[in-house]
């Protein structure tokens, strides 16, 4: 997986552990056209409130990330270190310090040293290579269990043109190692609102719909860099042809990514698909999808590899959603289960048994009472879970 | 523990299991005035339903009570059991229909058989005494571990007066065997404005202050029957203290009632309050409370004995309280471990280390952003908690 213009590369950088990728660098030959999106958290860490700022420019060359130390919570030295980690790597890079965008994920509240950017800076910006993708992604993971990249290649107008995503996300999407990070390079000719419309579509569509635990985290973020290296040409509002292309593209890795995210969701043994139809609003079909989606109740119960439709019945009547009890209809995978609001036996529930056991399947609920639909994607809550999750910091 | 009137008696109606007690009843000699509160979920148990709409006359002689079957997304079957078993006791006490309230918890959507209430009815009605409120207390219990019970003693104007509160609830709050149910039985006199105002208050500051795992249930309910056998003078408008006096002792019930439901939560080692001050408004607190108490990580580390602020900072982050970072503080009991919105470091730590040892313990957060408080109490999530309800129907 190669992408025009961008190099990448990661080190040891030992913030937390000693012997583990844990800084990664991205860089393109050229400025990019830059966008993002960030975690909507009132609380944020440093690099997300500089990073916010800096893309106001709409441009970025380079991308520094590290895991280990989430540099959040951690008051101005967060914010000077911060700044003082991108002056190091725009200065060995040869660029203005505005063009790097900085991420971090891992353990909220600890002081991030600066010692450890300034030891390894030369030799992480040396070993810059148009292959090094995959030791980023392996250098962002934290409770992730597999690095997470996905890559797809397309014709605009005759000019071949690549997109590269790299992802890491596990416990959804908290501080303490489990943020949901997601860099996408292309090398396409793209205008700024067009790139940075797609971004928020498709990041709505993706990692807006995933879940593991409901919870957000200080750091999440999405950055997208375009060095228009492919040489393509522009998308921008007259080119509707491009774009759609382009945006099919990008909108595919990121449901790609947001979907090895659940999987990957921490001690998560199925992926599950929440379907709401016929819901008379489109707010409330969200609402009941992420509700039954963040259920406890529901999640331990896929776990448990039991067809506990009165626990998805339940967390519908709370979510908020209007709907008449007495249509809803629910089905696992194809087999129905419940009609008119009433459970269909022991029959219908055996049926339904097989189903959980598989490693992903769709609840299906359909009001009946309206034409709006909604999907969210999450995963089982297994005692791994809680393992991972009481265990984390010592 | 007798009230003045009231008798009660429980028997083994082989609803779900053979040999456990899983029918109660309570019945007043002469007719009570009676209020309740019931579960806001839109999907509602048929016996929710029957007694909403049979409380509208603010009067009732009898609860009819069992567990094993919720008698929820039964369809119309489920209404006419329903039905059907209140009119068999009404007929076998001699008294209305209508004075007959009806409850019930255990597993959704599975037909309750009105046989197992025909069976017994003779029995159950012959066996009411004035000391039987343990054994109803024993038939509600669901995953519950111990019978709840709360008492106090009073006087009114030279009269005394007792009030009787019995509940059950285990997962907060669930259909699946995990609903909560609260009854108040009281020999006081007071009219039913009063009693109504003074039970929804006590429900806000009690029950809706508790969380297991932020599921709510089709089947929830808080029934209170006063049947002024006491002879204290009318409880009404004009009484000021007499009410003050009632209400105090009621709260506490219902507050201590709540307390022992987050104790006795499914998997739970430790009772936790959440405590948010200096907000700038009231609901704000009670969402970051609320966001806190229900977070699956910040409930994870508390039971793996982890004085995670950060995971607590990050919920309060996406509670959608205003609030500034740069200024909030956090303490586990008095000890405090964050300042301006910065962790302490590692000394502190250690000291809130002991503090997640305890089987109870505060935290508190305060925004210094104003004067609006709110507290809510919780319990950990533990790798019980996913044993319980992933096994739970098999």
């Amino acid at each position: 997986m190669k992408i025009k213009g961008f190099t990448s590369a990661a080190v040891k950088a030992a913030i937390r552990e000693k012997d583990r990728l844990d800084l990664g660098l991205i860089y393109s030959e050229v400025p990019a056209v830059a966008a993002g999106v960030f975690t909507t958290n009132r609380v944020k860490a440093a690099p997300v409130i500089l990073d916010m700022e800096r893309l106001l420019q709409g441009r970025a060359q380079a991308i520094l990330v590290n895991s280990g130390n989430a540099n959040a919570c951690a008051g101005k030295q967060g914010m000077e270190v911060a700044v003082a980690a991108g002056a190091l790597a725009a200065k060995q890079l040869g660029i203005a310090e505005e063009m790097v965008q900085l991420a971090s994920t891992g353990v909220i509240g600890l002081p991030l040293d600066i010692k450890c950017f300034e030891r390894v800076m030369p030799e992480l910006v040396k070993g810059l290579a148009n292959d090094g993708f995959d030791d980023v992604a392996r250098a962002i993971m934290t409770t992730d269990t597999v690095p997470k990249m996905s890559f797809r290649r397309l014709e605009i107008d005759g000019t071949e043109v690549s997109i590269l995503g790299i992802a890491k996300g596990s416990g959804m999407i908290m501080p303490d190692m489990a943020t949901m990070l997601c860099f996408v390079l292309t090398d396409a000719q793209i205008a700024f609102p067009e790139l940075l419309a797609i971004v928020k579509a498709g990041v709505e569509q993706s990692f807006n719909r995933i879940t593991v635990d409901g919870d957000t985290s200080t750091n999440d973020m999405v950055l997208a860099l375009a060095n228009g290296v492919a040489g393509n040409q522009w998308i921008d509002e007259d080119n509707v042809r491009g774009r759609e292309i382009f945006e099919a593209a990008m909108s595919d890795i990121f449901k790609d990514l947001a979907l090895k995210i659940v999987a990957d969701g921490e001690g998560a043994t199925k992926v599950v698909t929440i379907r709401i139809t016929g819901a008379r609003d489109e707010d409330g079909a969200m609402n009941a999808a992420q509700t039954i989606a963040n259920s406890s109740l529901v999640k331990t119960a896929f776990f448990g590899e039991d067809a506990n439709w009165g626990r998805i019945i339940a967390a519908l009547g709370r979510s908020g959603c209007r709907f008449d009890p007495d249509r809803v209809s629910l089905f696992f995978d194809e087999i129905r289960m419940v009609e008119n609001g009433v459970g269909l036996g022991p029959r219908a529930e055996e049926a339904c048994s097989a189903i959980l056991r598989k490693d992903s399947f769709t609840v299906t609920v359909d009001l009946n009472d309206g034409l709006e639909t909604a999907e969210v994607y999450t995963c089982d809550l297994s005692l791994d879970y809680i393992r991972i999750n009481a265990d984390y910091r010592s």
